[in-house]
Parts: C-alpha cells; structure tokens; sequence
C-alpha cells in the first residue's frame, strides 16, 4: 500500500492495519471473538493482511514469537478479558525475548463501558480498564484507540514496537473500531526508526577501532541475539571478517551468524560445556558482544568470567567499551561504521568449531543420547528453521553445528515450556519456503499440542520430534528426588495424534532403537512429507549439558 | 490435622499446606517447575494432600476452578512467571465468578531477588515483583512470604479468600520456603469466617419477614450463584418451602437449588425465553434474589425488568430491601434467621418448570437441535455433574430440566470457552462419586483438549459430548459473515483423540444421525465405563436462546 493509499479517510481499524503492512506484518495470529469482531471482520476483508487462526490465545502469542523470530515483528489479534490474559504469558516472552509482537485487542464499545455493564468478560465490577494496566509490565508502549488519538496514538505505539524490540498493546473499543478517524495517517516506517547521535557514534567507533587495532594476541566477537532481532547479521559478518577475529556464541545467540564459517570457534557456555571455547574466548586480549543477553543459561548458569576492561558491548541503543558508555549510539549504524571503517586482517585459525561427532550405538539398541543428538545433527539440511522447546532436547541441540544458513531458534531467556510447537507453527507461517524442525519434550509438547493440526490445516510440512522421556526430565535432574510424582506426564499414543488432529499423508512413527530412529530420518529426508515422531528414550538419557546442570545445580 | 499441631514450628510451606486442611482442600492442581520445587516436594510429602498435574497453567488454573465449584475452594500451584501468567486468565474468570482459588507461586530466593539477576522466566531486567503487581486485579489479596510474615500474611489472606470467596495469591520466595516460621500459627478457618451486625441483622430480618407478611399475591425466589458459593443452599430451600413462594433461576444460578423441586417455576432469562416465566416473576408482588449477579447473559442480555421497590437482592455481606441498604449483613447469616422465623405458608402451584419435551426426529436423520436437546436431557440421572461450556450447548442445555440432585456448571459471566474441558476434570477430582459429564464445542475444545489424557491418568470416568457443528457456531451467530474464515476451526477426528492421550477401555464414538446418538447414550448408561463422544450437528442447528441472542444482538 503506497503513501497515497492513506489520504483518503480510513477507519481506525483500517489505519491499524496499514501500520501493520508499513512495518511488514502480512499475518495475523489470534482467535476471534464478539467484541473483536471488527478487527478480525477487517482482517478478512484486507487482500494483504491474512487471519492465521491458532486453537487457543495462549498459542496465537507463541505462534506470533515465532512469526517475529523469523519476519521480524508480528500481530497477534484476541478479545477482551478471557483472550487477552489467555495471551498474556507469550506476549511475556516476546518482551523478555525482544520481540515485537503488536497486540490488537477488541475490547467493549465505549457506551457500555461508560454504562459500567456487568458484561462477559469482564469482571462485573463494572471497571473495564484492568487488562490495560495488567498488561503494562510486558509491552513497551500501549494505547486505547479512539477516532481522535488513533492517529498520533498509532504513530506512538509503532514507533516504540520499532525501536524498542517490544511488544505493544493497542485495545479497539467495538464502537471506536470502524469510526473515520481524525487527521491525517502518519508517517511510515522509515519514519520512525532510531538515529544515532552522530558525534557520539563517532567517538564509540575512533575508541572501538583503536581498540581492535590494540590487539596483539586474539580478538573474539560474540554475535548476540539482538544484532539477528534488527537484522544487521550481513553487516556483522563483514565486520568479523574484516578483523580477522573468530566468533563464539551462547546459547540464546545460537546460528546468529552461520555455523560453517570459517571464524567460528564453536558454543560458549562459560565453565559448563566447551572448556577449549571458554579459554579462546576469556583469554583473549578483546571480547566484542553484539547483542548478547547475559542471563542464566547464556552464561553457563554464571560461570562465564569476561574482564570488564576487555569487554566491548554494543546493545540497541548504546554501547560500552571497556566501562565507557556511549549512550544514543545505535546498534544498526555503530555495526556499519566499524564494518566500513575497520582495517582488513586475515583471520588465522586457531579453533574450528567442531560438531557433536558420530553417532554411537548400535541399530538394535535402544536410543541413547549419545545416538540421538549426533544422529539429529546430521539430519539438518542447509536452510532448516530448527525450532528446540525448552529442556533437555535443547540442550542436546544447542552443541550441534548446523549447516549453512540454518537457524536455530530457542526461548533461553523466557524459558516456557511449551512454547515451541505453536512457535514452530508461527515460524512456518512466517517462512513457508523453509523447512521448519520442531524438537520438543514430552511435557512440554503437552501443554500446547492442540496447534498440530494447524500446520496441516495450514497447507504447512513440519518435521516434528516429541521426546518422550517420560515426564519433565529437566526438572527430575534439578529436584531433590527425582522420582516425585509431579515430574510425571500422561503417557500418550503421541503418533497418533496428528491424524486425530486432522493431518493427512504425514509420516507419523514411534522409534524406540537407534536403527528405528535412522530409518524414520532417512524416510524424512528422501520424501518430504509432514513427520511426526515420537522418540522413545530412558528418563535419565540426557546430553551433556543437562548432566552438568543437574550435578552442579539440582537440588540432590 | 488438629490445632495441637502447628505448636511445633512450621516451615513456611508447611504452614500453607496447614491452612489449605483448614479450609477443606485435599488437592492442588498445577504444573511443577524449578522455583517451586520446595512447595510441590511438600506436598508429596503431606500425606493428607494430594498433588494433581494438568497438562498446563491455565487447564490447571480452569481445573481449580471446577473443583472449586464442588467443594467451595482449591488450590493452584505454579512457577514463577511463565506459570503464574499462563494461568491467570482462569484465576481472573475465578474472581469473576467468586471462587476462592489459593494460587500459591514459587519464586526465585531473595537472594536472587537482591541480586537483580538475569535470569530464566524473569523479563531481564532485574525486576521481581511485576507479576505480584500483574495479579492485582484478579484477587482479593495477596503476598510474599517470609519466615517473618508468614504466620500473619497467612491468616489475613486466606480470611479474605474465605470471605470474599475470591481468589488470593501467594508468592513464596524459594530460599523463605523452608525456613521455619517465626511466631505461632494461627486460628483455624472457624475464626476467620464473617460476622453480621446482630442490630442490623435484626432490622433486615424484620423488614425482609414485614415484606413477605405483606405479599397478597405472589412471591418468588431467585436462589442465586452466591448461595451455592457459601453452601447455604440447605437453609434457602427451607426459607423457600416455609415462606410458600416459588422460584425461578436464571442461567448462571442453574441448579442451586432442586430443579425437581415442586416449587420451582423454571428458568428466568428475560424476555428472550420463557414468557409465562418472565410474567411469574416480573408480575410478583415480591422477588428475593438471593445472590444472583445481573450480568449480560444472566438477564437476557439486559432485558429482564424487575422493579426495584418490589425487590430484595441478599449479597454475601449486606442486603437490599426495596431502596434500603442494610450493611454487615452477611448472607448466611441472614437466610438462616430468615428460615428460622418466617411463617409457614402452602405453596400453591401456579406454574411447575417444563423440561425440553420429546426429542424430535427420526432415527435415520442428522441430528437436530431439536433433537439433541431434548435427548440429552433425557440421558441425565439423578446426580450428574453437567459442566456445560460456553457456546451453543450451554444454551441449549440451560433450559433442560435437570433431575434430582443435578448439578449444572457454567462459566455464564467470565464466559471464556474451553474452560469446559479442564473445568471438568477438576470437578471431577473434586467429586468423585458423581458422574461428570461435559458437554462442550468443537472450538471451545480444541483450546484445552490436552486435558482429556488426565481424566484417565487419575482413574476417572468421564463421560465427554464435543459438539462438532465445524467452528465457532456462537460467534457465526453474533458477527456480519457467517462464513468469515475466522469461525472456522480445523477438522479433528474427535473420537480418536481419547486414545491418542493414553485413555484405555473407553466408549469413543462420533455420531451423525439420531438414532446413532441414541444407542451411544444407551450404551453409555448401560455400561458405566468412560465415554467421549463427537456429535456432529450441521454449522447453524442451535437452540432457541442461541438464536434469539443471534438474531436480536448479532451484526447483521
């Protein structure tokens, strides 16, 4: 939709989803309901915008996470009261994950809420204004729309989810919805992007460069999962060429850059997995983090040990060098700079990373961990969309080297279980051309199973892997005993779920041996199909990493 | 437990599982997680209270719900904010509907706390206590523990919870958690339950008797929610049987009392149904509602018309007579001094509730409303649990007569659908000698059907009717379009998901015509064994009251 589209008067529910295609959202994830009705009435009347319906809110939020891991930002439309606190947990995530999920609440008319109505949804005190405030905590800006402010309030609040990375709220009251609105639509998004103050930039970029020019042993970068959220990887990557430095990353930054790099040294997850990764990385003379969250599990649950003095950090909106803040220097321009300003060096390999070897074991013998994560990591072909729920699954996952341009896509930070199988189906939406891999653990895949079917009704050909370890075996390693009945779940007849669901012509399959699991994979790859499969594994067959989480960490 | 044990000191977990025996709960619904490790492992440790897992937050929280129904209040217990935030929508809808969950939180030590750490389920920021704030408007009190305040916090929030009948929250810090208790612990739930102003109390007593003694024609009761809520239910129907009035109920208060009582008119829901019921009530000389909520779908969408001078409403903690307020006037209270002193009159019959009559239809045709309805009602037996969830079955089932001892669930002014299915479950761990039946929507279902596996993983037998009229048939009703893809929900093969979820030896079955669903509710009666049975039922074949609210409030 061009600029001129604007001029004639649209309605606010129009104005909103002209935001929606000026910032690139060409989906909308929710589940309708009565006081929404306009919105989603609009939604299926805009040729350009499409209704992605999900089971329930709570996966409509996960399914739009997954959407703006790939797309960039996403839409996630829900009623009043019951659908949007159904939501509200993913909508949670995406804040703490840095993703910019644009929430459109339908919410009642301002007639019956000025007639302080006990209506459905609300919580009969005749006050309609709590679900805004509730929200506050997990969105970056967030609006009431009328005729009047819709606007200015729009400009806002988009400008904010642009900058910020964040999701925003933007409740429609039924009779506001379909009004004219007042004035005149605002800018687009090439409006309302941040700008570096220049001078600042400057001296961020003379201080960083001198820095890199200082280095007389190693430098390292440590690609972060920001730098991915606003897109600067290309740049990035001329950047770390440029150097000559090696890169390492964390968990959350996994496949920031590409794995089969050349300069990549392999995962740094402090003093838990890599001790060779950890040494290059704390040990050399310059760390460059682009992006990186320092949480529990990114840093090896705080093992990690980086010499402030050594450290450069650049986040969105500043950057540090050494214990210099630079403060309104943006990621975006700061990366470019230095890429076009920075002297080539060659880079001289000293680590390469390496993968997680051969599978060992053999056909007839049940699955072991040290099968299944090796054999799964050979299976990834170039481009896969890897999308690991929370758990043991992706900690095995996370030590795999993946192929060129396969992206790895884990909530390190939120850590919901659960998030992984309507986040997988988002991200399908979001990138149809690729194949997407889900990998999720038995209780996890519980809690959000119903949106199987929604890839099939989507026309969309998951590959799927349920590991059923017989209950919340993350949590088993880190309780005192692990046997306690709270880490149990039903035991279910997981292949035959999809087709409950309504998938057709899907490779659905239970593997219990290794020679099972290698046939089913190799099925998979020659034929293209959906797939779904349940791999059957003793409770206590962990990969590393959660071994060493559970002996330093549990409770036991 | 007796008052003698709690002289020993007590943990701070201990110290809240002691006051959940206080109260009467037996169970607590949930999902584990690392941060609240230390309640879930006192609670397999208590002999005396059960832990029960759901699939997820929000089942769990919808489950505590439905248990709370039966048994006047239940527990729930999540980690700390992806737990807590998935389940809040189903916390919100039990404040709404005034049942008192106790929502008890694991959350990171304080040590953590004070640290500001970076980490899992936390919004990165170094911030505690948003989700604290978050859960403001959905409870009626709430706190974070400490060895220091747990005794008093402890007493003031669970009195309020037995008052107010809403829900409360409690954060226990991870490190607090097992820390013993400074100071004794409290009284038991006898010493926290209201007290009415004996004065006042008299004056409503005389004035309420004064107006009844005045009734030349007629009276009529409305027994309301409330009055089940608190258990009076007993001393209301002798009130009802001594004053000689009838009494109607509307859809939320079905079944509080009898509705084979000889007294009872049948449903009042405004104009839209039931005229001669409408005329009973709206035409008396006198309507006592005791604790009925004037909500949208309890009045008919607002057109039910009672005249205020002619009307008594008695609420949990004051009373209105005509335009007169008597405050500290508690319900119990009040009906029981009510009961004790009325005159007896004879009842004399004017009008005497009518169930659906004679399912319509031949055995060989689809099935119709006009059948199923009337068919449904004929398969209940004295005792059922119905747990109707919302949409059209609700509707339909509303107007059913229900035979002794029945009683009817529904979510009438939170109205968040798939509440049913979890709701259910809860209901029936709650109750376990009673037959639990559910009857929900396709889409209302298929947001919370991964909760059908736990009905058999704790030994229960349902019996489940999945109304499949293909999507979101109420909302068809209600927007412009009906086909808007919107309303759609994908095709399931219904009855094989019982199995898909590890539930053996059931009676699954999906039926399109008449007589099928005939032989299945015959066979389900015969038989006693679990069921899950698929009607399918063409997209627009809906009750009276689904229509009307369709034709009189829908879009088009």
């Amino acid at each position: 939709m061009g600029h001129g589209d604007h001029e004639m008067a649209q309605t606010v529910v129009e104005h909103v989803l002209w935001w929606l295609k000026q910032v690139g959202i060409k989906d909308v994830f929710g589940v309708p309901g009565d006081f929404s009705f306009p919105v989603t009435d609009a939604i299926i009347e805009d040729k350009e915008v499409r209704w992605v319906g999900c089971t329930n809110e709570l996966n409509s939020a996960y399914a739009a996470d997954g959407y703006a891991r790939i797309r960039g930002m996403s839409a996630l439309c829900t009623t009043y009261g019951v659908g949007e606190l159904s939501a509200i947990n993913g909508v949670a995530g995406a804040y703490s994950e840095y993703l910019p999920i644009v929430h459109i609440v339908g919410m009642p008319g301002m007639k019956t809420q000025a007639g302080k109505k006990v209506i459905h949804h609300s919580l009969g005190n005749g006050e309609f204004d709590f679900y805004y405030h509730m929200t506050k905590p997990v969105v970056c800006a967030r609006t009431i729309l009328t005729a009047e402010n819709c606007v200015s309030e729009m400009a806002r609040v988009m400008g904010c989810a642009v900058r910020e990375r964040r999701p925003v709220y933007i409740a429609i009251p039924k009779d506001c919805a379909e009004m004219k609105v007042v004035g005149n639509a605002g800018a687009g998004n090439s409006e309302i992007e941040m700008k570096s103050d220049q001078e600042r930039l400057k001296a961020a970029v003379d201080d960083i460069l001198a820095r890199i020019r200082g280095v007389e042993g190693r430098g390292v970068f440590l690609p972060g999962i920001m730098a991915y959220r606003i897109g600067v990887g290309k740049v990035l990557q001329r950047l770390v060429e440029k150097t000559g430095f090696g890169f390492a990353t964390m968990f959350h930054d996994k496949s920031v850059l590409d794995e089969t790099h050349e300069q990549y040294v392999g995962m740094y997850d402090g003093q838990l997995m890599n001790q060779h990764v950890r040494e290059y990385v704390e040990e050399a003379d310059l760390v460059i983090n682009v992006g990186a969250l320092w949480g529990d599990f990114n840093t090896g649950m705080f093992t990690s040990n980086l010499d402030g003095h050594k450290t450069i950090d650049i986040y969105l909106d500043h950057a540090q060098v050494g214990y210099a803040v630079y403060e309104q220097v943006y990621m975006k321009d700061l990366i470019s700079a230095l890429a076009d300003r920075v002297s080539g060096q060659d880079y001289v390999s000293e680590l390469r990373a390496e993968g997680l070897g051969e599978a060992e074991g053999k056909a007839d013998d049940k699955i072991t961990a040290k099968y299944l994560y090796p054999r799964w990591e050979q299976f990834l072909r170039e481009g896969d969309l890897l999308v690991c729920d929370t758990g043991t699954v992706s900690m095995g996952m996370g030590f795999a080297k993946l192929p060129k341009g396969a992206v790895f896509c884990n909530q390190t930070l939120w850590g919901a279980i659960g998030w992984g199988t309507p986040a997988a189906f988002g991200a399908a939406i979001g990138a149809e051309e690729k194949r997407v891999i889900l990998m999720t653990g038995d209780g996890a895949h519980q809690m959000t199973a119903t949106e199987v079917g929604q890839f099939a009704a989507n026309g969309l050909k998951p590959v799927i892997f349920v590991l059923n370890n017989d209950g919340y075996t993350i949590e088993r390693l880190l309780c005192r005993v692990p046997e306690y009945a709270y880490n149990d779940v039903t035991g279910w007849r997981y292949a035959d779920l999809p087709r409950a669901m309504g998938c057709k012509e899907w490779i659905c399959a239970r593997v219990e041996t290794n020679g099972e699991l290698d046939r089913v994979l190799k099925k998979i790859n020659e034929n293209g199909h959906a797939a779904y499969v349940e791999v059957v594994i003793d409770q206590m067959e962990v990969p590393p990493l959660a071994k060493k989480i559970g002996n330093e960490l549990g409770m036991k």
